[in-house]
């Protein structure tokens, strides 16, 4: 048998909804008694709670916590943590990973009201770990740069170069549609609750953590505490989205240990699947690893079609080292007009069963766990 | 009937569990059928996500959002909301609110682990909703002035007092004991876990928010949207906490349509009781408030006992005019070593325990209500 998952094209029009869909992939019985829990039923939990993993203790001068503030020591590069636990644990545990200029919240309720993917793969037997990225929202930040330019002690050239994705930024990097208010005729995200979605945007203050080698993609400050926390978990599945979606290969090359799958959803930066050398695929070949990449990657130009291009790329060189990597990308399964946020989209859910069924197929989901965190 | 709640006086060496606390202060068949649910069985929730209230759209000008950024639209003010919704929802909706330099965290598992406020508030039949402060976490802020700083078009004087709180400051002010490292006797804080605590601390951007008339005490820009939260949910208590102590108080000055109670949670600010005038308190006396301050309150110079003899006399000027305003002070009822972060302290369910059974007796605890989000 091909260690590679195949997903199995279907027709355009049975794309309707997630049963037809999970009939058409060769649905096994797990599948089958999966769907047939009521989402709109109670959600039995076994546990739910949050935890910080990772940080470092770094002392503060006289000024540096604030005006007139007395020196002192703080924590910074935690990561926060909050997780759901169903009843019955059944399946392995799967780390969630936002990306830039957002936060945990990517993962949760849509702009629109629906499920998010943290209750739904909960609710499949998932127990759901979904963070906020290091110098993030619940994470926190280490404020000490920005007193100590407001004090005089630094060039305002010391402040990191903070972004934030604008409405119509999103609109067209995101591909929303051809242009700002306008989506695409099979538009998937729900355009209509665009300004709930704004309401998510957080300032992503990445420019302040440590440069990465090679440079400028993302937070090597990050790829250790998800290696730890996958560790800590005592096995886990971890997925990026965008900013973050190297940071599950990036953890793998730190320390595999913990680490049982790895899920790579969509980034808009070509270079982010060509950065690894042969000795770092030969690694990533031990880990199963799913590429997602989503609809319209022609129709803008952000780079996304050759991000496209170059993780199929990576991929056949990682299955060239033995390894076991595969696309999924809905548009070649008559799935069309998902986004870039597609954990948001009005067909997230069917979206995360093609994960849900990638996940079955490739990491043994059937084992018997107690790893509460 | 006397309308101001009254907690009664318990025997010191009595004070060791929640059951006992329970009986002292005569609990009532609600109070005795809670305690038999089991809290280390699966919490059972009707819904939970989350979701922003607020906020407002900005234009930012070419840079504001990023070097090289185009102008745009970004939402800014808005206030992120967590919510677990238990299976029988038969009490009053409960949005709690962290203080500085924390986020919505405070709420959830301890720094050791144990039960948080939002769940074990939840498994007594509340629908909780946990935010974090405009400006902070989840909530995001407004960047603009930092870039604007960055790119020299203000000067580094226009940055905004960032503060964060050291391990050293939260030891003293937070009254785990007398000096850095050493712990009051009966302490209650978990002080063997400041680590994880140092984890929780969050950079406070109010400095960057509207200032406030009267001014430098905190933040009217939540003072609306938690008024239209608590509408939003048809009634809701409103729950602050140190620097969000007074928020409850100001959402009802503001608007108090659908405020059903106000839990204002010790605040180290002499000067907040002390802010409302004649016509405020009358409007304060018609919703029913309770102030809670804990232990030690002697012992350290951060102005807590001032603000604990200030705030007593609000709550005499209150019922004064007609209002239904107390104070619970565990260490009054035999509970002693409560910190300035009571809802993290060892006893936190003991003290959660007293503060419900002030919403059943004042507020009214046993509605049929359907009010999701």
């Amino acid at each position: 048998m091909n260690r590679t998952h195949q997903f199995t094209q279907i027709p355009r029009r049975a794309a309707c909804c997630a049963a037809v869909l999970a009939l058409a992939v060769g649905a096994a019985a797990v599948m089958a008694a999966d769907e047939a829990h009521d989402l709109r039923g109670p959600l039995v939990l076994k546990r739910q709670g949050s935890f910080f993993v990772g940080g470092e203790e770094i002392a503060a001068a006289a000024g540096d916590l604030g005006q007139g503030a007395a020196p002192g020591h703080i924590t910074i590069n935690q990561m926060y943590v909050e997780y759901m636990i169903p009843k019955h644990v059944r399946k392995v545990p799967v780390v969630m990973v936002h990306g830039g200029g957002l936060s945990g919240k990517s993962f949760e309720t849509t702009p629109d009201g629906r499920m998010g993917w943290n209750e739904y793969f909960v609710r499949r037997g998932h127990p759901v770990y979904n963070v906020d990225q290091v110098s993030r929202a619940r994470s926190g930040f280490n404020p000490t740069v920005f007193n100590k330019v407001r004090a005089g002690l630094l060039p305002p050239s010391a402040l990191p170069n903070i972004t934030r994705t604008s409405d119509e930024a999103a609109w067209q990097n995101f591909r929303f549609g051809p242009s700002f208010g306008v989506p695409w005729p099979d538009e998937q995200f729900p355009v209509e609750h665009a300004a709930e979605f704004s309401q998510q945007g957080i300032p992503d203050l990445n420019a302040i953590l440590t440069p990465p080698t090679p440079p400028a993609l993302s937070s090597p400050d990050s790829y250790k505490v998800l290696a730890d926390l996958a560790i800590k978990l005592k096995g886990a599945v971890l997925m990026g989205h965008s900013e973050s979606s190297d940071f599950p290969l990036r953890a793998v090359l730190t320390d595999s240990t913990g680490i049982k799958g790895a899920i790579f959803l969509e980034t808009t930066v070509p270079a982010r699947c060509l950065q690894f050398t042969d000795p770092e695929i030969a690694k990533l070949a031990t880990v199963p690893i799913l590429f997602e990449f989503n609809d319209h990657l022609d129709q803008q130009p952000a780079g996304v079609l050759a991000s496209f291009k170059n993780c199929k790329a990576l991929i056949a060189k990682i299955n060239a080292a033995g390894g076991n990597a595969t696309m999924l990308h809905p548009a070649e399964l008559g799935i069309h007009g998902n986004s870039h946020m597609v954990m948001l989209d009005k067909n997230n859910l069917q979206i995360a069963d093609l994960i849900l069924r990638w996940m079955h197929d490739n990491i043994g989901t059937e084992e018997k766990q107690d790893n509460d965190e």
